[in-house]
């Protein structure tokens, strides 16, 4: 199809389409002639990556290009990819401390849950700030709180992968859109849960 | 204690603590002559909590009074009460549309999982948000995830209610900031769970 078309389908602009193709986030079309060129299905399922990238999953062009060229080059060690491909997106980790120990909160609970504690991983200093933010406010995690939390993701995070794609690049992509695109739907999915939980015992109660 | 000691003890300036006692996030203390007051340990638990609705949970002065003011006033009608208070959180919810069927998606979302579906509950918004975003990726909830996700948060919402004070005021608060707080550290949990599966899968295939 012509770029006119695949811009029509993808519900974009052309002059966005050229702009991606410009800043390398779409591959170029097959030349049909010196001013022309013909795209593809693959050209389609590429832009509707690009564009949950750009809007929703909420990363810049750059970290966009980023995150497509591990989808696009995966390599030989798919862990790792995907690792980097998830330290990529939002929200952005603090600098670790120079610190012997700069995420001890985070190393406790991880450990606590016999999980894998690496503090190169972005998730861990995520997590140490946020069990310092509640703690600090009064509301710390108490360990039955963690560990019912940490068994219930854990369920989650064994759904999540039982059904990834075996194919690597199919893998990233998977990894990259199903952390960023379902974490607001988690988080909605509990207060909504909260709320309906709420209202049954209330009527319970009546 | 005199406020210079309270501002200590919070870890905060004075200017900062005469500030959210000109703003009204904080109640005056007792007068003990014309110029000078005293603090109690109320004030500086008051001072802790208004400190995480501005940092963390990350609302404006005038959100943090709205919130504080269902603290101190939870009247009769908890439920709605606590609605409220989660409502003032962020993310902000859109704005209906003037459809007569606004939130689609999360009308047939709540229906197969079994729960009030109520639409002026700003959390149904967020959620046919997030499942909008998710589907124009290319990447839809399934009826599996949903039914799946739906039920893992059912449960951490039985375990938080499980746990939330019986007294009014301490049901607000705990409510606001167990939802906010916590969030994050679900968010991180699930990252790292999400690593942390992989590493085993990867360990038992070599």
């Amino acid at each position: 199809m012509r770029i006119s078309a695949l811009a029509a389908d993808a519900g974009l602009p052309v002059a966005t389409v050229k702009y991606y193709l410009r800043e390398g986030l779409l591959h170029a079309g097959t030349a049909t002639s010196a001013t022309q060129a013909t795209y593809d299905a693959g050209h389609l399922r590429r832009l509707r990556l690009v564009r949950a990238l750009l809007g929703p999953v909420g990363l810049s062009v750059q970290q966009a290009r980023a995150v497509l060229q591990l989808v696009d080059e995966p390599g030989d060690d798919l862990y790792s990819t995907l690792g980097r491909a998830v330290s990529a997106l939002p929200p952005a980790a603090a600098p670790p401390g120079d610190e012997s120990d700069p995420y001890p909160r985070a190393r406790a609970a991880l450990t606590a849950l016999g999980q894998v504690y690496d503090p190169d991983f972005p998730a861990v200093a995520q997590l140490e700030g946020a069990l310092a933010a509640a703690e600090s406010a009064g509301m710390p995690m108490s360990a039955e709180r963690l560990a019912h939390y940490g068994r219930v993701l854990s369920d989650v995070a064994e759904f999540d992968l039982d059904r990834m794609p075996q194919e690597p690049r199919g893998a990233v992509e998977y990894t990259v859109l199903g952390t960023a695109l379902y974490e607001p739907v988690l988080l909605a999915l509990r207060r909504l849960a909260h709320q309906d939980a709420a209202l049954r015992r209330l009527q319970r109660a009546e």
